[in-house]
């Protein structure tokens, strides 16, 4: 840290003292006291509806005059559908396990010590994320349900709308016997608030940005406090020699078009050599229909004339989000396996085969946080994994990988019990 | 990181692209293998005694003629009663079971796509350790039984010990399949080979100081690589009201005194308000016997009037590592669990009861990585709490906690298979 830099503002400090303490609190209390909380809030937001869609309204209508552009305005729009969405996932979080207090691992030593580790949660999470409001409600119940204090810092764009949904969720979990700063919400507009949020080393215990890679960057580059990232989905699918015609297409076409925008849309298409001729063409025809553009390597183009814009060098680390797909001709598993370890982003890579050994090899060569047999890249997630809601997909190595549910959300503790054990 | 740096080495560089090779090599041999050579480890070491040996006496010569503190000389050399150790350390690693390829959690979601979340090598690992030649093979074993790559610092001072101890630890593991830089010793004295190392984002996925605070600051702070930190032991022991005297005082001076400059050593003692008048005087004595300092409360003065040299505040967040205790009188659980919390630094806790309830109590309102009851703090750690080797015990609170064993040097991967499942 340079030294140059302002103190922490009293107002982020306390913040963060607070959060402290009921964090402390709430990894004292019982699972069924944060799972009343989270079955309480869907009614309070229900409460609170008519007051919701005005402020939702008001930051829509601030936005769009300050010139937002249209795709960020419909991002930050809190619709009836988006409300019902909220709710849900609230209500869903509230009814899954309690991932607190699991026994990971015990045993009895043979001098009769007895040894457990248990779940516990993490403490303090800072949740610093753009202007979805889904974010709030989803983030919040993820690090609740793991008996985490959670302090968010959305966009200021959506800051009307976030202070009523934080203090609707305050009220259901105050009211179940929760502490009051559980749930806290920066309302201080400005990057100085960002700035001492990173600096709050002492009283969080974990950051996860969420937003653009710009976001992610800044935060994980001006902090000391752990941070659980996600950067890039550069999906692969790899169609091995003998992937069936109509597999493969159904599942390249899913993964790619599903929906074009999102982390886990497939971005490369791998095509062994051995299928190549057989599939290029049907594919080609499939992503043609779809208004997919294609860009292939040398091989590719040589099998399909006319279907493929030439791939440039870095078309392999691009993620496009958008309708464009890059395709290369590889030679075998081993090769698809590299392909992916040095140029993906280790999100989600898949592949199709009926080989078991085939399978195998790719489960474990491929260095990813998920890796999909048969299966579309666009399942890779909390919900398809059955892990209900999360606060995203880290393409971090450590702590968590994959979907970040409540369980990622815990840390654990090692508890020794003894009748005077002396180390000898 | 300051636009004025150097590039990094050729060397370094070289050294982090072949551990990056190595490790996804080793991610894909069985865990047979990774057994297999370490079991050859020891014999590998009896290959080399008398070279190792002159090796040590070399370092040990030349750190005496530039002076070394004869404590750190004592660290640097290596015994017959070390070499043992070593040998031990070796032999017990390879039979541990294997961390990797564990299914941590797996099911099948109501579509028929089959989920798994299985145990898999985190990468490769960087040591950054001063003298003691135990932490090359130590670490070496650890990181190796996880299917990792390991890049070793130590300190320079050692390096003619550490490097015959390398060779003979990757001839063994060559011999058994493993790649040839599954283990690397960075040879290069001085600075730079640090901060480069510092430096190998790309390359290195952990990093671990193991030694002073000094050291382990300077790498946490130096790097964006995630670093596994040991700051500070600041062990507490509490006796609670009903505490009997004989398992209080016998756990309070093995806590203590079984070894002082350890980090799971006893440094505060805390003593309920209800049973201090009882305890303090037979716990005075027996530390008066030892040769122990004892730095008491107002509280603690007053009940036994000259067996306390006043504590200064600072005393309730010093880590000794010597022969002095402070002792302070508490009013109830829920006040030593506050002082804890509040003064200590995570590492280890305990409590002497016969309570359940407090017991359960202090257990869940603790907040660090090993809370002990009736049993000495001395017991926190990989050998007695049955992991086998360490690379040392984590005060961080993600990803790893307590002590560090193989299953903490693994992450995890999501495995997806299904039979041609699309996202609807």
């Amino acid at each position: 840290m340079p030294t140059t830099s302002p103190p922490i503002s009293p107002a982020m400090l306390a913040l963060g003292r607070q959060a402290r303490t009921a964090a402390r609190t709430l990894a004292r209390l019982p699972g069924a006291a944060r799972a009343a909380a989270l079955a309480g809030m869907p009614a309070a937001l229900d409460a609170v509806k008519a007051e919701l869609f005005a402020a939702n309204a008001a930051d829509v209508a601030a936005a769009r005059a300050a010139g937002l552009a249209e795709p960020l305005l419909k991002r930050l729009l809190v619709t009836e559908k988006v409300f019902q969405y909220l709710r849900d996932r609230l209500a869903e979080a509230a009814a899954l396990p309690d991932p607190v207090g699991r026994v990971l691992e015990g045993h009895v030593q043979p001098t009769g010590l007895r040894v457990e580790r248990v779940s516990v949660p993490i403490g303090v999470i800072g949740i610093i994320f753009e202007s979805r409001p889904n974010v709030t409600t989803d983030a919040a119940a993820v690090c609740l349900k793991a008996g985490n204090a959670v302090i968010l810092r959305g966009g200021s764009e959506a800051l009307r709308t976030n202070q009523v949904l934080a203090a609707a969720m305050t009220a259901a979990a105050t009211a179940a016997g929760l502490p009051e700063h559980a749930i806290q919400l920066v309302t201080e507009p400005g990057h100085e608030s960002v700035r001492d949020l990173l600096r709050l080393d002492g009283y969080i215990d974990l950051l996860i940005p969420r937003g653009g890679k710009g976001l992610i960057r800044a935060v994980a580059e001006g902090t000391r406090i752990p941070t659980l990232k996600h950067y890039e989905g550069i999906c692969h699918l790899y169609l091995a020699a003998d992937a069936p015609a109509e597999m493969a297409v159904a599942l390249s076409v899913n993964s790619k078009c599903e929906r074009v925008e999102v982390c886990n849309a497939l971005e490369k298409l791998l095509v062994d050599a051995e299928s190549a001729a057989r599939l290029l063409p049907v594919l080609a025809a499939a992503f043609r229909e779809r208004g997919v553009e294609l860009r292939g390597c040398p091989r590719c183009q040589a099998l399909c004339p006319g279907a493929f814009v030439p791939a440039a060098e870095s078309d392999w680390t691009e993620e496009y989000l958008a309708p464009i797909l890059a395709v290369r001709v590889v030679d075998g598993v081993d090769a698809a396996i590299d392909h992916i370890n040095t140029h993906g982003s280790g999100h989600t890579d898949g592949m199709v085969t009926q080989r078991l050994d085939w399978a195998e090899r790719f489960v474990q060569g491929v260095d990813s946080a998920s890796v999909m047999v048969n299966a579309s890249t666009r399942l890779s997630g909390g919900g398809d994994y059955g892990l209900g809601a999360v606060v995203g997909i880290s393409t971090d190595r450590l702590h968590a990988r994959g979907p970040v549910g409540p369980e990622a959300l815990t840390t654990y503790k090692w508890v020794a019990r003894g009748d005077g054990h002396l180390r000898r």
